[in-house]
């Protein structure tokens, strides 16, 4: 077995982005004071948070393949059946979290804003510190982004079999809760017009709210997790995701200008307006808005960072695997901003291909369908493309079973092979979104399908913006704080 | 390789904990409300914390040997080289965490605080809820246990070197650090009265706090670590220096009953008071004081719980082993009590045997004297008893080696070997407190020398005790808060 050769990085890489890095951590101590100071740390950190992400996980992965996590790689033909580090979503994890937890004094210690209040007021929204209760919030969110590493990386060393680690972020996710119980968080939800005829315009879901954050922390985990199994597929996916989340924190951000899109061509009341230093955009002069959409970015921009510097080594063919650490953190990461900023419906809507591939996955993750351990597209070494993979019937299936695979058949969503004497369904396709990638646009190569599963999920979040943005009007009244 | 049998758990236990436990935690909601309604929450939770240790450490013993997590009892005779379970306190470290996690409603919520405002006014301190700036320190000491355990678990699986992994519990107290400077923690320290001449009688230590914070942590989670090797001895010296801590606190708790030491005899100006509603023994009145140690309470009181149950599977001979995470952990929950409830000074007194051994291990700590891997006694199995074990000269020593060897030989901590030739030293004793155990009571079996090891980590705390409330007039005036 031989130790694959880590991708080389460009020299200029370190040379060119630390002093950028060290001016976006010293601005802040500049005159004139920006009006978020610390967003310029948090970019600052991010830089490095990448640099340090993007140099050691090629470093450390000798260490991983020494302490026996390591893999092979499926999908592809080596000589010597390679050893490629296997968990090392555990580096980025740790590198995420320890940005975070440097990043603490920057947002909540006054020396700068002492230094503010000595300059005269500054025009339109400042958040140049977040008020003190914000701290137990923003570490609790620590805490429970800390507890899903450790799960992650215990059911990589432990190798969890999944339908027991299915709860395992509701574990993570008590932290949260916790401290969400303990500052009187609020448990209100608003009702959807249609639904205003049988119930009040707001209700209080009391402790039904604390299971829907535990059900969303889930979700956003395991739908990253399953949606999983070509190089480059989970990393990117959570990239795709946090970048959305950054758009959309900065359409609450107090910029200096101020433009509007014509939303009311498609029948919006109110037209989209971004920046303005005064109402900050969506945010409609709403300070709390903005420092909602400013936690969110502080948790987003340095899991950006570290992602894309282990996408480089995650990349087709990929020199590093991410390990379930990875999606226990990026999950998390999601859940923690939807919670905590209260836009965890919007936050869905970015969830739509994993959505998808989740509704798509339930006949084979409820047993209507046989499931194999496996169910990534099956790997042709001839002609080096994917194909769908299979799931074999052992025993003739349910009437439900036929009745559903039928359906999706139809739909175009899977391929059943029928037995040539019987006539009843003998295989089917596995039920994952990339499988249905491969069925609708035939065979295609790693590198490719994972670009094909990318632009699916870009186009999820286009969609999702203009959900959000183009039709709520439909469904709640007045401008969706 | 066989399968070791834990020990056989007595089913009582069980039966007689549960309804105690779940008493504890619905007695704050009985009338009458308790003067520290958590502190009974504490207890229950902790009662619930030893069972859970004391059930889950031999039932996840075979997951840990499966994951590769195991080693050989390096003192003992087993017919087929038995696997033990290693790195076992992860168990304990994670029930810890959860217990403390849980306990945060309970310390910081309002609903019991509601109800104890509608009673009359209560007689004497009463601590019904922390106030609400506390909980982000709560918070940041339990990101600082996590990340230990973390790096404790992590050292076991990648296998650290020891001059690695020494600055490793700095990393654990950055959360510690950071919030310390963004509640702008004080940095202020009593100069002792014989120093007062040259200094002023406060001074502050400024960024050198942050420091001397940092070092203590490394200090307690190392100096537990190179005083390990045989059953029992991590795990029994973090429940002496935990109960201490817990005596130690509950000196300033409000007692109903009120009694006095009589300290006069010592010399000292003040009497030794426990107890009194009012002024809450030691803590002279002082809400603050009485809080403090009611934090410390809250990490040791789950921490003995979990040590007690794993102890129960580490005694001699052992069927699990702590690894380091139990070290890092215990070591780093005594740093956290001795920083946030400002008695680290107290704190050091605890760890008397400790600092003798980590100042006897200088010498080989830093190159004196040759240092092996392993410095646990040698094993006799004839016998049945722990020798001294030996550090072999390979080159001769340096003039320096030999003057320490000379000093600390004549003062009875080693034994020296001397080549019959030539007269020059070819063999040391390791430099251990438990190696000295065996040079001056002779040799003994692994069991007994824990329990010598356990007597001088008590005579050790009584005479903490003594400096403390006996002598602490000598250096510092007044009342001793």
């Amino acid at each position: 077995m031989g130790l694959i050769e880590p991708r080389p990085l460009p020299s200029v890489l370190l040379v060119g982005l630390v002093p950028i890095a060290t001016w976006f951590i010293v601005r802040p101590l500049l005159e004139p004071i920006p009006a978020i100071p610390a967003l310029y740390s948090s970019v600052g950190l991010s830089i490095f948070a990448f640099l340090a992400s993007i140099y050691l996980v090629p470093a450390l992965g000798p260490t991983f393949i020494k302490a026996n996590l390591k893999g092979h790689d499926l999908l592809k033909v080596y000589k010597d059946d390679l050893d490629i580090p296997e968990s090392m979503g555990l580096v980025c994890a740790s590198i995420y979290i320890l940005a975070l937890i440097l990043f603490i004094p920057f947002a909540f210690s006054t020396p700068i804003r002492d230094q503010a209040l000595a300059k005269k007021a500054q025009e339109g929204i400042t958040v140049v510190e977040f008020p003190h209760y914000q701290l137990a919030v923003y570490l609790s969110s620590l805490l429970s982004l800390l507890i899903a590493t450790m799960l992650g990386f215990l059911d990589d060393v432990f190798d969890i079999r999944w339908r027991h680690k299915l709860p395992i972020p509701i574990i993570a996710s008590i932290p949260l809760l916790m401290v969400y119980y303990a500052e009187h968080g609020n448990t209100n939800v608003v009702v959807p017009l249609p639904f205003r005829v049988l119930l009040a315009e707001l209700i209080n879901l009391g402790p039904l709210y604390y299971v829907y954050m535990a059900m969303l922390s889930t979700f956003s985990t395991n739908s990253i997790n399953i949606l999983a199994g070509i190089n480059g597929s989970e990393v990117s996916q959570a990239l795709v995701i946090a970048g959305s989340i950054i758009v959309n924190d900065l359409l609450y951000l107090p910029w200096p200008i101020d433009f509007r899109l014509p939303l009311h061509l498609l029948g919006n009341k109110t037209e989209l307006e971004f920046g303005g230093v005064w109402n900050a955009g969506m945010a409609y002069g709403s300070r709390q808005l903005v420092e909602r959409h400013l936690f969110s970015l502080y948790f987003m921009l340095p899991l950006v960072a570290v992602c894309l510097g282990f996408l480089y080594h995650n990349w087709y063919p990929a020199r590093a695997f991410p390990g379930d650490t990875l999606c226990y953190l990026t999950g998390m990461a999601f859940a923690v901003v939807g919670i905590q900023a209260h836009f965890s419906k919007t936050l869905l809507l970015f969830f739509i291909p994993q959505i998808f591939n989740f509704v798509l996955s339930c006949p084979q993750l409820f047993g209507l369908v046989p499931c194999p351990r496996h169910r990534v597209p099956r790997f042709d070494s001839n002609t080096n493309l994917l194909h769908p993979s299979k799931a074999e019937f052992k025993t003739s299936p349910s009437k439900l079973s036929i009745l559903v695979l039928r359906l999706l058949s139809t739909l175009g969503l899977t391929q059943v092979t029928e037995h040539p004497n019987t006539g009843l369904i003998s295989e089917a396709t596995n039920l994952t979104i990339l499988n249905v990638f491969l069925l609708r646009f035939g065979p295609m190569n790693e590198k490719k399908l994972n670009q094909v599963l990318i632009c699916s999920q870009l186009a999820g979040s286009g969609l999702a913006f203009f959900i959000r943005y183009g039709l709520a009007w439909l469904v709640y009244d007045g401008d969706r704080r």
